[in-house]
């Protein structure tokens, strides 16, 4: 490998954030290399992304999907080994659910850079990942427009002028709903946002604001600020992606058109910026205003429930997540109305019992154990409401 | 002087900027101490402040005006002795007009940080401060609010990621009449900025769109970017007080109430950020909209005339800033009615001849020059003009 390639490694290339990663690199062939592909099983994607981009490293979910593929000269390897290759220089982890975690913490460990796309590892293990950099001289780069906005105005400041840091959200599809009307949304109602193309959970997840939870806990761990300095305001047009408050009252935001790739590149070319390939550029005259809000915590209430588990700390974060990817699910298959959702998180979390610290061991069993509990409870939310108000998303 | 106690000096420190700045001064005396006081012709204000600081250094404007100070310990100095003198590390250029510009050169030629709220020694000699700075050491710092929102914005970024400068413009007092309005507007409606108190000329340069001109020309030489890139947005709150665009689309803003003694503070403590004494945070909720528009160059011409000035160069700018400050005192007095600034500006810089180079005595000549061709060009308006139109400002 040349001294001027950099090679990539992404785990999840066939999701939304893998494929929109292959697109950005596409435009910089002579910068990064990619050297390593994990996917899920969508496995016709995944071998056309093998032939087009010849890696030297693959693997996929299940073991048994290897044979059905023509890995060419390619190696099959496991996440782990992915993550810390020594010709893979940064790690894009796009996985969804908690596969992400023991790779990024690998990579992390190991001194690379991760560009971390994937949510529940920084939610479930948000401290050891901080720990693992620190250990192992890695860094983590976030990917999504929040956390990026964040990232850039921070660029140049010193940690200790940091007052606040401010998420702005769009107010997701619901966002205009009252609490009655809420009650008898469907599933494909939840899944049109009004500004992001998204995957299909976290499409529901920025409905019930949910989402805006997880971002404010993962905002807490990669730029090590107590959750309470925090902030959340609600920007219906996702131009202002964040938004940082400093200690002389000075603020500083990152605007742009909603585009992932924009993310996404700067966490391959930092500290450098480069053209992405196709944007387009933000006209303000002709965006025209930019408006601002408070959220109302009590129309959603998902919001407010991440956030307590969040500064309850210890395992709570994964048993948020775990309620949730539970109970979106039961939602978009027609099992429980979407009010239930945060029903069902709020009973798993009030019937955990642990402290605020918690190791990987501890965390993974809050995992399992919050998985089935949502489970009882959904049984319970789909025998008491009327069927009438459900139906699956096609 | 002790070590962790830095030395300041005030070029012009009775005015707005120089009053705000002891205002920030005197909340931070554990860090700064006044070691040089400069005032024009406020005589009564500047004993107070002597009184106050006893600075070791002082001048003022006309020497005659010794005899009328007490100025206790102080020695008496001229402005280029206090922009060099050994105990003082960064120097406020807060005076009007060209009396900044020596001084200035002086102070950065010295090494010093000069934090400089003088426009016209950007606009006269911008390349040659840049030179002084390269020379000695020295280093700029902005103080008004779009120049340090683009300063901050600018921090932890590489130069050539920067694809445009954005200046926020607020309009001035007239942003809403048409051009036939203008014709008839008072030096009273010219005073009335919609959010800020300034002094009386930079208001009116407000409300004529000059100022942005002006700052666009400031803004090239502080960042070093050609003024091609520099772009200006009409943005009615004052709130964004501008913005950077990056090589990748992204944009970063600055925002925050309107309020001075940010920049000024942030000129002196830089790379640090304090909080500013009784400074109201901005509170975006509360705020609701941010509007954007493109700026009608046609309605108001002298933005249009400062931009072609910035982009011949030599002392066009000179030129520029003279012909102006004659035109709008005439105004202020009731000599001419406000649309025959434009008028005197546009006629002054036909009539120049000059190149795109031009030494500090051609930028000087230059000067002199215009302001008394400006002089003979009022003369001509206000026999032209009905005197019913105009009325001198109280």
């Amino acid at each position: 490998m040349g001294d001027s390639v950099t090679g990539v490694a992404i785990l999840g290339c066939t999701g939304s954030i893998g494929t929109q990663s292959l697109d950005v690199l596409g435009a910089l062939r002579d910068r990064f290399r990619v050297v390593g592909l994990a996917a899920g099983r969508n496995l016709s994607l995944f071998q056309q992304q093998i032939d087009q981009w010849q890696p030297a490293l693959v693997a996929c979910e299940r073991e048994g999907d290897r044979a059905a593929l023509a890995a060419g000269s390619a190696h099959w390897a496991t996440l782990d080994e992915i993550a810390t290759h020594p010709d893979i220089a940064i790690v894009i982890v796009a996985t969804t659910g908690k596969v992400g975690l023991a790779p990024a913490l690998a990579a992390l460990r190991a001194g690379k850079a991760v560009a971390l796309a994937n949510k529940e590892a920084l939610i479930m293990a948000g401290g050891l990942l901080q720990e693992a950099a620190t250990a192992g001289g890695g860094s983590l780069r976030p990917v999504d427009s929040e956390h990026s906005a964040i990232w850039q105005c921070l660029w140049g400041e010193r940690p200790e002028d940091v007052s606040r840091l401010i998420l702005t959200a769009s107010g997701g599809a619901f966002r205009d709903r009252s609490l009655d009307e809420l009650r008898t949304v469907t599933p494909e109602q939840a899944l049109r946002h009004p500004t992001w193309q998204m995957g299909r959970k976290i499409t529901v997840d920025c409905a019930t604001l949910f989402n805006k939870g997880l971002e404010a806990i993962e905002a807490r761990w990669l730029f090590d600020v107590p959750l309470e300095r925090v902030a959340i305001v609600m920007h219906r047009e996702s131009i202002v992606h964040s938004l940082v408050e400093f200690s002389d009252g000075a603020m500083k935001a990152q605007l742009g058109l909603p585009d992932m790739r924009l993310p996404i590149q700067l966490a391959l070319t930092y500290p450098e910026r480069l053209p992405v390939h196709g944007a387009q550029a933000l006209d303000l005259a002709a965006a025209g205003a930019l408006h601002f809000e408070t959220l109302d915590m009590n129309r959603l209430p998902c919001l407010r429930l991440a956030l307590e588990a969040g500064r309850r700390g210890g395992a709570y974060p994964a048993v948020l997540a775990a309620a949730d990817e539970v109970a979106v699910a039961a939602f978009l298959a027609g099992e429980i109305g979407f009010t239930a959702i945060a029903g069902v998180i709020e009973e798993t979390l009030s019937a955990h019992r642990g402290g605020a610290d918690a190791d990987l061991a501890a965390i993974l069993e809050a995992d399992a154990w919050a998985r089935e509990h949502a489970g009882r409870r959904i049984r319970v939310h789909a025998e008491a409401e009327p069927a009438a108000s459900r139906s699956p998303a096609r």
